[in-house]
């Protein structure tokens, strides 16, 4: 269920509104948009006692809400949900694409910062590295944990970047949390109801990735776990689907971005590296992803992807992540974006070697 | 890597050579077979040197497994794995089938126990029932929890079946670990690796049910995962999987019966509840299960499907569970199988009326 | 739409009601039930006027028919079609399972006899053989063509079995209809709706494969459209779909079968050798399609199956053959069905060497 | 098999090859490159005696292909393959991408020119129109056959466009040659290889059209087949494929695209229409398409899609389809590409009246 609160609506309405919910029992979500707040109200298994609601000061209607998301719908926040990070230009959902770029695996500092180093010098505003790795096979590289953690906070601190990486449990959760800008949910825990759960009660953005074989409605009501324990901020994302093609190792749905976008006010990006698990489709599709209408890319880059512990064979080579985004930065005003370059001054203090370690610090 | 023993080698040459392969720095699992043991090494990224192995007391060969999975495989066991319970003739992957019945989602003590008696009565060893139940909106019913598990419990007792059901997270692993007898791990949650390593420390069988969009090899390796941590009592589910085909809910893939008996020594069983979602499909195809050579069956019974607070749509009627166990006993002897009935005198002791809640009493 | 006659309506007023409605513009399609005839008024776009229909002599009533298909739902003909054989006892769709076996390809008259000579001892009554042959590639042997057909009516007069053999354009089905019993139409042309047409002008019972990644209506509309031709004689055959699924080529959907038989009269039939891919999968699969409820099973065998020219991985040999049609002689009746034996003294008559070439003879 | 000519062979050399081959009871196919003439050898079922080959003037090597296609290859031919029509500047393969754009079915003449004048002026070079549809119900609008032909034909003359039409059979195919520009083949019969071969002699290009649930090498192999009987213009078409995904109606796979360029040296469009089945996501679907490389658009333009006989739902209005093309010819730069302009001169005077109809002038 839906309040919908007029335009001139107080503050203390709002609030009244709320704890009234509150009172009956049910839970309420303010989030206010360009020219009015609505109030979703969730934890009705059934029929909600409108009435008195109607009459409070400040409402404007109340709207029964059929679709089975609520807080993800369009239907109650009409305005696209831009992510926004102190201290950066960088957002989701702005008219400035996210350009999230890095290994799959976090190695070693070196490792990372040569990475770091590339991908902020091309364009991006995000540094993604996997610290906590799901593998196919308990026998495979795991992850480094915290260490990798701790790494990235140091390339956050020289580059100005913000950091992107996964949580894979509550324990990894906990740390991303202290240590990473936004939480990544993968494609195999997309369901993991009880780690969105512990994601929705986080206070980061929450990166959400489709899972394999999930419909654009299950991929929503994924979000909206996250969003129905208070977390507003979540980013969706196209990392492509299990389908009998076996060109690609899976099949990147760009159609799923138009989807989105008619249904839901979040965010969605998409991630061409794990979509179509070849580096030589990588560039292609992420023009194609651009034109299509995303709000940002997620690519895996690495210095030597011969080498690299994992996925290595679906990683870009430095000199191709600058080239695609040569590309990116042609095709994005014709859907009336652009690549935000972050802030050159900040980053070249941050070159020049402050060694403080901020752990979150723009939470 | 396996290190095969002699036919006679003895438990103390068995000790020394799991000795040596832990001080290698891995981990030895000791599995016997019918005619010799063998030991499993793991944690091995790369080549594992042999040497010294091979010169041991008691040792026949040591063989390179190539496969990425290994305690699973049957080059690692030639025998079937049978997983029994103590003070029941049910069996997973014995000569009798295990039949495994109940409601979606334990409601509460009443509904319970009228579906207990009537599955019971009609031949299952096994009670199934959700305490916590993974569903795709936040805002549907989420299961009982640990009053199911009591319940449960209490059923138990009263019937002398065994417990199955389902844990999706650590801390209800905790609890399920504590009542049942057996503890699932859903579809969904097949490649949370993090949950698949505890379940893998657990002191009791796993039924792993294949994810939506799981391959036989991604089946396995998660498998693999509870086995590379010590609990080698694993019972593998097919469940149906996502396809484009529209008159069931998901496509039961009977094939991954024989496949998965070919490449494994793991018992496997058959879910065609939730494999068709359609309770007028549920009786062929669980024919069809037991005749194309599976271990057992997990079927939803409800005695009032129609006020079900889940999955009512797919569960079969009392009457309609007895229909098929009579069809299932005609077909079990074809392919050398029998529908064991649980002791009836245990049976009719428990049923007059021992009041005593043994939890987790046969462990 | 459809006219429902009424118990006691005479073949006069049939032909009237049918006459009426040619007059209308409309094609009738009279089918005699058990109980009363239906007539089954195709060629509409829109509504018809039913008015003087409804006043006619022997009408009981005019149901407008909302599913896509008509003459092949259940709507129209209550009973299950039974597709008989002059001279012979083996059917689609009655108690007797249709068993149909041979080789992928007819390669030569040896080749043929031999196979024909074991599936018959087994238990087929229906012998199958591809003389033209859809291959992936135009590299690939395309099958004998009308050499094939002679061969295989030859081995009809030898061995009394039946012939089944796919025609894959109009000038090969004119010579499958003159030379064969029942003229098959492959997966790769279930909506190759040209021929599907000259198939309804048919005057031969048509098998009509679902296609690889056909949905059940689709599979339904493709036999209505061979139906809307004329020619009611259709059997239905699951024959595995494409998938993810990388264990097997296809994936069986036996769900399918039940769902069939749920909507349409039509007989419905399993290719667990195309389905599966493989011949370790074949016999439980057969076993598991017996126990779902299928009218029959369609299996290649090969005597050489490593010199096969086609699909030899997954033929099986002869004595397996034997050895599936002991187990399927012991499911059959639990689902009250039967193999029936097909006359033994006309097949020895017909072996001790009537030379005469029928060809079509039973039609 | 391949025999590469040295790049100063004569003709007379290149013929004598071609003589060679077919001496040997093979097929030669002479495929002029730029540099080099490269000769197929197909209908070798094993080894092909090479040695005399060889030797011959003008042969610089003779190559086995273990794909299994050849004429397809890139090895075959390392140039694109491009598609030219007299009188036109329109290609398929060509540096400007290919515009087709026109109604799913010919319903009258107004309709017709009522389309083909608006997307003509938006800038589209091929017209298309259905008059053979093949449709999933028998008593669906099949099209206005010859009378759909003899309409586009006019097109052509009054509009200037090329015509661009799908054959269902042998009987269709024969019409659509006469009156056509490019004979489609459409995705159900991607793998009805009686009529591909008749394409093959047919004296058009091709539109291949991908099968639903076909993978990239039967794609190719089916092109094979075109290619086999001597007609070496072949353009394919990714027109999404059938998977789990419900928010579109198929699955677009623009992964196709590079994948295929790759491969192969035909072109290959995108039809965003049946890709996705939902008119609003026809347009950034397009976007994607250009951007992710293909050579070309086929999409549905209707000016009253809400009155079409078929596939309305999915059929832009010409306002929109003006706008997509503004957003084409902005993309196509950033990929190399332009959006040719067909000749005004000509179009201008085409349009003042002349009434002379040739059938299929250009051939």
């Amino acid at each position: 269920m839906l309040v919908v609160m007029q335009a001139h609506a107080t503050a203390e309405d709002i609030r009244a509104v709320c704890a009234k919910i509150e009172t009956l029992g049910y839970r309420a979500h303010a989030i206010p948009g360009a020219e009015r707040t609505a109030i979703g109200v969730t934890g009705n298994q059934g029929e909600v006692e409108v009435g008195t609601l109607e009459e409070m000061a400040g409402v404007q209607e109340v709207i029964r809400v059929t679709k089975p998301y609520k807080l993800v719908s369009r239907d109650m926040k009409v305005e696209n949900t831009v992510i926004t990070f102190s201290g950066s230009e960088a957002t989701f959902g702005g008219p400035g694409l996210a350009i999230v770029a890095g290994p799959c695996a976090i190695e070693n500092r070196d490792q990372a910062f040569a990475i770091a180093e590339r991908v902020q010098r091309a364009g991006a505003q995000f540094f993604r590295g996997g610290a906590y790795k799901p593998r196919t096979s308990p026998y495979s590289f795991q992850g480094l944990g915290e260490e990798a953690l701790e790494i990235m906070a140091r390339v956050r601190e020289s580059f100005g970047m913000k950091i992107v990486t996964e949580a894979i449990d509550h324990e990894s959760l906990e740390l991303v949390e202290q240590y990473a800008d936004v939480i990544q949910i993968g494609a195999r825990n997309m369901q993991n109801f009880s780690l969105l759960k512990r994601a929705g009660r986080a206070h980061r953005p929450v990166l959400l990735k489709r899972g394999m074989s999930a419909t654009l409605e299950e991929l929503l009501m994924a979000a909206e776990y996250v969003m129905s324990e208070g977390n507003y901020q979540v980013i969706l994302c196209e990392r492509g689907m299990r389908t009998f093609a076996d060109h690609t190792r899976n099949t990147l749905d760009l159609s799923l971005i138009p989807a989105v976008q008619r249904l839901s006010h979040l965010p969605i990006i998409v991630d061409p590296s794990h979509g179509t698990g070849k580096r030589n489709k990588v560039t292609p599709l992420s023009r194609a992803a651009v034109a299509v209408g995303a709000d940002g890319l997620i690519i895996e880059v690495h210095h030597e992807p011969d080498r690299a512990l994992s996925d290595g064979m679906q990683s870009l080579y430095p000199d191709q992540f600058d080239e695609l985004m040569v590309q990116v930065k042609q095709i994005a005003p014709v859907v009336g974006r652009r690549v935000p370059v972050i802030g050159e001054a900040a980053a070249a203090a941050n070159r020049k070697g402050s060694t403080r370690l901020t752990i979150g610090a723009n939470s």
